[in-house]
């Protein structure tokens, strides 16, 4: 490829961009989505929300002044053209350093961001709280939070709105509204800013204006003329002022454009080839699952909070369960307290929740459901130790649920096993249940489980030994059996192995028959230690003779750092393990 | 007092109401504000709400079959009067069964209510999930969700009417506008309602409306006339309907009416006699603190969830910072990003928050606060093991912020300890310090605190002794105090006392120091064991030989079981203390 100057070699910093013509701009927005497109490609990341930013992003940097004004990018996956902008192209032009920068702003990087964010809907309060910092602290910059449509639905994005409208003075709320947030948008919100597209911003009622702002559309958001000059407008007002920016997710990229939800989050190589293989997957049991009762009974729904996507519910699953698929928009809050509803009044609700996004929803596990036993059912997915950015580790769940009273919180480690917990939450009337679904290639036995799960709390010894007992936890059974044979290997020793499957309960009977021929019990959980379930059986034996080592993770936000790493630093080898074993034992 | 037949004693169900004329209806509605006033001034309770509700409730039934109609009353306090119409009447009329009927909806008592109910904001998610619940069984109910202007305001009130508002069938809204939450009403909405108030419905702007709701204003909501014809209005309507009901909250009292933040929950007696003798409460040296601070610092910022009354944020309190104190309503979302923020920006944020309403920011905790690790100052007040409903248990709040990565949560256990916490964590920059405010009557030593807090989880060795150690944690390590002179006495044991200060921390260095010396660990804390504090001492131990007792309540909803019967339970006195120490040791 030939060397030829471009406008992106001009430009290092956003004081670059204020020299730059609306010409040279529209040449800079191509050369940001060739590199979006490249970088993305090479190595997965979020397309589509940064394809449609990338005029927007230039126009702020062009008409505001960061890093004295201040942007907060809300979810913060559409900050990549904002990166590249600020300093850290390199993230983007130079292969090597792909992987230099996280997907989402990251103070650490650079002066022109102020969070780390990755979970949605934070930005207006975050902005409300630098706003009114400024005032009481004499600033006089701009705050401006950019937040998507799709983001909009949160509660706390609501709850920022409310009290931004009343702060008084300057905040600039833009809601990048492009029709979609993960999959598509939902709710009296998308219907409300649909009307203002409709209307040129002119709709008989303004629910932005209702709450005292000053509204302004910009119809066109890859318009750099529109922008800049309501971007100026928007400037130094002494007030709130919402911005209604209208813009294309995945623009650039014609497949993009039209599927907005696959080209979202996109896997490397997924814009070179469209297809992947598909194979049994926990995400494809549990959306055959819920197909098959569905057509037994029409009373099943299935509910997820913008992320059908990781639960196995695609575009088909959708199409035939028709009104009893409901997608809530980011309002997780809301899909647990609505299941929590449906399951009173006698329907069959499955919600589909991510590890990481479950934590919104504590207050609503306990109160709107857990307190009133209503017999949901809440499937966790992607629960485990892995080597994700700060913002979306998922082994908080374990501390999180299991420490409500009266949810059943499961943890199957097989294919039949999953299915027959499925089967049980599905048919009973008395719990509120809830399942961390396998983070792993599936596992099957071939043989229908058919435990009894009414009896809560009942651990099952898979194999009988003595002087050593593992509980498995879950993903991490597997873990377990390898423990078990290497420990049989090397020291000679024959454990026990114990699949718990209730996380939520201390199986005090088998615990305690375990005292007379057991020294040392290990227990094995893919999450975090602190608050979770090792603990319990430590606590359970801490009065008596019984040695425990609890494994798993440590309470830390650790930001890509690979699981392999993660593993040796927190014991989580089977080699490793049994080395901490021989400790106590020999 | 002479007996005469009243309208109360021909109404001991829903169908009777429907019986009744207007001047019936009337009369029905001084009697039962004569019987919250008689009762709530005996027992203490939710009094401004209730009063508020009374023609409402009566029209509600008047109009709406319950129980086939679903009502759902958010936070459910203003229930009341439903509960007298409900068949519960006794629970009003005879002073010895004050105590049988909870103050909140509660379906074990009567087939009328739906949920146990009492964090606000709920409402209308749960009804949402009725309504889907009857349409995918073929129901034709209507499904009543009533909420208060200031729940309206909390983050799954709002999600929750973004989805009611594309339901597509039968859901009504009832928001019931008496200017006032608990203190008085904040935001964007509380203007909106203002001004719709003012247009007779009529604003420029209706959010509801913009939403997708049909509304109805019924502008007098103690007019039998208006709230009957509404009602029937929007009864059976196939889509979603909004009501916007202004009421007078205290409705009947003139003190109340006048009042309305002293009058939203009373002490009982509270109607007879006005000022409560003032004393040093761990609120008011928190309230003082943050003056003093101020008075030398004008980027102290006080915020509060609307409940500024247990924070110690008295009118003059409010007077005095001015602008500086920020009642953002019932948001706590918000609350925490906000402060998030304020820290960013270099002001000194002081977030004062009940430690049953702190579950509803798990999520802001971890990604808006710890992972930004923002310097805010947050406060937990009533933090503890209580004899209160269900729905307000304050025993939750270790488990849920301990095991948050990067905060530093601190416990202190006299004044001069939280004074220095306090002082600690204003002046430093590094942490986002949470501080569980001491729920009990003031202990001071008289001697100013010299810890150097920013060692973090460093134990404080009270008492040097050997044999048991007892880490009493905040409130309860007076009672460890206790334990350690009953255990002299009863078995000569010399104990080592230690407060421990650090919620977030295992002080290692310490906990294994006092192995060789130590046979035995007691944990006191004055919450849930579950996912707590003790716990980590036990898993900190598990591969040694120390033996370790975990004191704490369980996991469980407990409702209205007095505090001494939960000591009893939970083993928390002394004695039972000190003999299950002495079945270890002895």
């Amino acid at each position: 490829m030939e060397q030829t100057i471009t406008v992106l070699d001009k430009v290092n910093s956003p004081k670059d961009v204020k020299s730059l013509n609306i010409e040279e701009m529209k040449l800079l927005s191509s050369e940001i989505r060739e590199l979006i497109k490249k970088k993305v490609n090479t190595t997965g990341g979020h397309f589509g929300p940064n394809m449609g930013m990338v005029e927007a992003t230039i126009a702020l940097h062009y008409v505001f002044n960061s890093p004295v004004d201040k942007f907060v990018f809300d979810v913060s996956h559409q900050c990549y053209p904002h990166k590249i902008l600020t300093g850290r192209k390199e993230g983007f032009t130079d292969s090597d350093k792909y992987l230099k920068y996280t997907g989402y702003t990251a103070p650490e990087e650079s002066e022109h961001d102020l969070f780390k964010i990755g979970h949605t809907s934070t930005s207006i309060s975050l902005a409300a709280g630098l706003a009114k910092g400024r005032d009481v602290k004499g600033g006089k910059e701009n705050v401006v939070a950019i937040i998507g449509d799709g983001s909009l639905t949160g509660g706390e994005a609501l709850e920022g709105l409310n009290n931004a409208a009343v702060l008084g003075s300057n905040i600039i709320v833009i809601v990048n509204d492009n029709d979609m947030s993960i999959a598509e948008n939902q709710g009296g919100i998308c219907k409300q800013l649909t009307q203002l597209r409709k209307t040129h911003g002119q709709a008989e009622h303004n629910m932005f204006k209702a709450l005292g702002f000053d509204y302004y559309i910009i119809e066109d958001g890859h318009d750099f003329e529109s922008l800049i000059s309501t971007f100026k407008k928007a400037k130094d007002a002494d007030h709130p002022v919402l911005v209604h920016l209208c813009t294309q997710k995945g623009k650039g990229f014609a497949e993009a454009e039209t599927d907005k939800e696959s080209y979202h989050w996109i896997l490397p190589g997924a814009l070179d080839r469209k297809n992947s293989e598909s194979c049994e997957t926990y995400e494809s049991i549990t959306a055959d699952f819920i197909l098959d009762k569905f057509s037994k009974d029409k009373s099943v729904v299935a509910i997820t909070p913008a992320t059908p996507g990781v639960s196995g519910f695609t575009k088909d699953f959708r199409a035939k369960l028709g009104k009893n698929y409901v997608d809530v928009g980011i309002a997780e809050e809301h899909a647990v307290a609505f299941a929590s509803g449906l399951a009173k009044r006698g329907a069959k609700p499955f919600l589909s929740v991510m590890s990481s996004f479950i934590q919104r929803t504590y207050d609503q596990l306990s109160q709107d459901l857990a307190l009133n036993n209503n017999p949901a059912v809440i499937l966790i997915h992607w629960g485990g130790i892995t080597g994700m950015d700060a913002t979306h580790l998922t082994k908080y769940d374990i501390p999180l649920i299991s420490n409500i009273p009266n949810l059943v919180y499961l943890s199957p480690v097989n294919k039949e096993e999953y299915l027959a917990m499925l089967d049980w939450a599905a048919a009973q009337n008395e719990k509120s249940v809830v399942i961390r679904v396998p983070f792993m290639d599936v596992v099957s036995t071939g043989e229908k489980d058919t435990t009894d799960y009414s009896k809560l709390n009942k651990y099952q010894v898979v194999e009988s030994g003595s002087e050593v007992a593992i509980l498995g936890l879950g993903n991490f059974f597997h873990l377990g059996v390898k423990v078990k044979d290497l420990l049989k290997e090397k020291l000679g020793v024959r454990a026990t192995l114990i699949n718990p499957k209730f996380i939520t309960g201390v199986d005090k009977e088998l615990l305690e028959s375990l005292k007379s021929s057991h020294k040392l019990v290990i227990t094995l959980e893919d999450g975090a230690l602190q608050g979770g379930f090792g603990e319990k059986i430590s606590a359970f034996y801490a009065p008596s003779d019984m040695k425990v080592l609890n494994f798993g993770a440590d309470k830390e936000f650790t930001d890509r750092v690979s699981v392999e790493e993660l593993y040796q630093r927190y014991h989580l080898t089977p080699e490793l393990i049994v080395e901490d074993i021989a400790k106590i034992i020999r």
